[in-house]
């Protein structure tokens, strides 16, 4: 049982301009903290959230027992970032469906929900939005920002646009931009979503429906991408989703590991012989998750998210120098990879370390030998968690050197 | 210019038992063939196709110069499969669109298109259906049965049902079943297809439409699998899809190569900021090769054959040991795969090359370090052309030891 969380909201009367033109006036920003901000206000972390996420990032609503925040198992008393040490602030960005204004609220422009009318919002944006909020809350400068995946490019804008207003960037299973296959996948999932005879261009909430079936779909496909080829060929393998149906023929020795692949032990019943029934677990689970997802997360929000995504790059106002790119950071960085996740690659984390280290800029870099692909960053590996406690406790221990500059004088 | 390809066509009157139970009568099969038989009719190849490929392998039809085979780099006369040597059969499989018996024609049980109700086929059910035709061709024994992908299993599915009836086996950029993460992209796909309000439960041909919708996100879905994440970032990067724009800021420098990734120079334009326009090349890519894929391709022979994909398992039926599966093959082996081919990765061959050793069965492999991924089985890669040409010219060169046995005794 975690810790109580309540969620916050805040409005913002003041338009915040745009990177893709015009600006957002009259939104609001839901978020969550944790922890006693010290007085000197230096113990503040921000953590940036990815794609199916939210400020609610720790904790747990009250009378809500099953209601922990995404990075509960990251972020607590006690825990990798100790709420005992640091004040940790959880935002929800503009565009989402969890409580910051999104395409799901009303448009104080027509009277009705945004739709496919709300801006295209970028990480700089929401970097932007973010700066705001901590305005709002007296902070000058945050100890550290802290995301993964989405997330993490994140936390590498903030240390671009605001420099100044950090100490740490901690970079966890990211990428300086998405490559072509990243963006491809991001297309079918927006493809299936907009194609959905439901989407009504964008417009579906007059119409009383949801895109739902392109929404799972989308939720199918990124699935996919966040585990790695070897960790579902350990969960599910080609296991059949029944394993035994009645009166099927016992044509199977009995049960017992697969001798040839180490996987799951083989099934005792014989395919249905069917197109569109489940016949194995991997449809089943895929076919679950796309329908959860489809029961509560926003289309338009999804294509605004995977789009933000498509767009960062924040070397392309360089000419493609990355390392050019990152001269203006003035943080210090720790960036942690998964070897199988082939969404946000080892690689890619490996090109921001090297343009850091061309910058001559403090990084520290794990790359974290773990099965489960993408998903790695949200898991309990003990080597990620140690990796990331011992980062904070070094945060922790480290005065704010502004502090120590001021002792000093 | 290739030579000229004929389709011909075969009637069979009498059932064939399927796999998955009852039986298909009264159907065709469209098939080309290439080359002379020989007068001991011992210089047959039998090619297999996979997803999206048909019975036309070679040459071109008349009067139609653009229209050549989808293996003719590879097959005529002088090529690696020498048709001045051998006589190739292209054979179209059950259920697929392009002229054997499939969902689009009629079943004679109910005078209108079979749709949905056309039977589950499997690799072996194919297998056995080109065997009758071989039957009337009255070609005994095949001096090598090739195919690649969905075609390389069943040419190992000839060699386990039907070992006496062939000498080698060419198996390429092929798998001894799907893993987990092969079938999640297939029953992606297939929902794809089956929630489109368009595909009317398999019987869309009543009314007059087609689950194009589906067959898009189908079609791109498998795209992107076809290529490896390298040589999608050398095509198309991050490129956009319209360089330049009218009335573009010029923020970015002059034209080059995009110096930290070697990738394609960086863009001149602004980004559009928009979720539905087709914003990347990538994404232009996928759609039209979407657009193109729905316009010609049947939804439920997509169904179909990626069941049959689903379903290939030859080690089921011996508790998963794939080397007592293999253990009836009598047939030379040659086994390619291509080092960046993620969706049949090398070590899916390996896994067969391994277990026909243990057979103590005659195996070559090569593994071609190409970068295109799983399309490259279809390119022009030199060292693979090499080495399918040797081994081919090893075929022809040999004499059917049958003949040989007979002239001893």
């Amino acid at each position: 049982m975690s810790f109580i969380a309540t969620p916050q909201s805040m409005h913002f009367d003041e338009p915040l301009p745009l990177q893709g033109g015009g600006s957002i006036a009259d939104y609001d920003l839901a978020f969550e903290t944790y922890g006693q901000l010290n007085a000197d206000k230096s113990n503040a972390i921000l953590v940036c959230h990815a794609l199916n996420a939210s400020h609610h990032v720790a904790g747990s609503y009250e009378g809500q027992p099953r209601s922990e925040g995404w990075w509960d198992n990251m972020i607590g008393p006690g825990k990798p970032v100790d709420t005992d040490q640091f004040f940790v602030i959880g935002i929800n960005n503009l565009g989402s469906c969890f409580g910051s204004t999104g395409p799901m609220d009303t448009n104080p422009a027509t009277g009705k929900p945004y739709g496919a009318d709300f801006p295209v919002v970028t990480v700089e944006d929401w970097v932007d939005a973010q700066a705001r909020l901590l305005d709002r809350l007296g902070i000058e400068q945050l100890a550290a920002v802290l995301g993964g995946s989405l997330g993490g490019m994140q936390a590498l804008s903030w240390s671009l646009r605001h420099p100044d207003r950090m100490r740490h960037a901690v970079v966890v299973a990211s990428a300086p931009n998405l490559n072509a296959e990243n963006i491809a996948f991001n297309e079918v999932a927006r493809r299936a979503i907009v194609t959905d005879p439901d989407f009504h261009g964008g417009h579906f909430y007059e119409h009383g429906v949801v895109p739902a079936r392109g929404l799972r779909i989308a939720r199918m496909i990124g699935h996919i991408t966040y585990l790695s080829d070897g960790v579902m060929n350990e969960k599910f393998g080609r296991s059949l989703k029944t394993p035994t149906l009645p009166g099927a023929r016992d044509s199977l020795p009995p049960d017992g590991a697969d001798p040839a692949r180490g996987g799951p032990a083989p099934d005792r019943r014989d395919y249905l012989y069917s197109t569109q029934e489940v016949e194995f677990q991997i449809e089943s689970y895929l076919r679950y998750q796309g329908e959860k997802f489809s029961g509560y997360f926003d289309a338009n929000t999804y294509l605004l998210i995977t789009r933000a995504l498509d767009y960062f790059d924040p070397a392309r106002a360089h000419g493609g120098d990355l390392t050019q790119a990152l001269a203006v950071s003035k943080a210090k960085y720790l960036l942690v990879s998964f070897s199988t996740d082939w969404r946000f690659a080892p690689a890619r984390s490996r090109e921001i370390v090297k343009s850091l280290l061309e910058n001559q800029r403090d990084v520290s870099y794990a790359e974290i030998d773990a099965p489960h692909g993408h998903d790695a960053f949200l898991l309990d590996d003990p080597r990620y968690m140690n990796v990331m406690r011992s980062y904070f406790e070094g945060i922790a221990k480290k005065p704010n050197p502004a502090n120590t500059a001021k002792e000093a004088a």
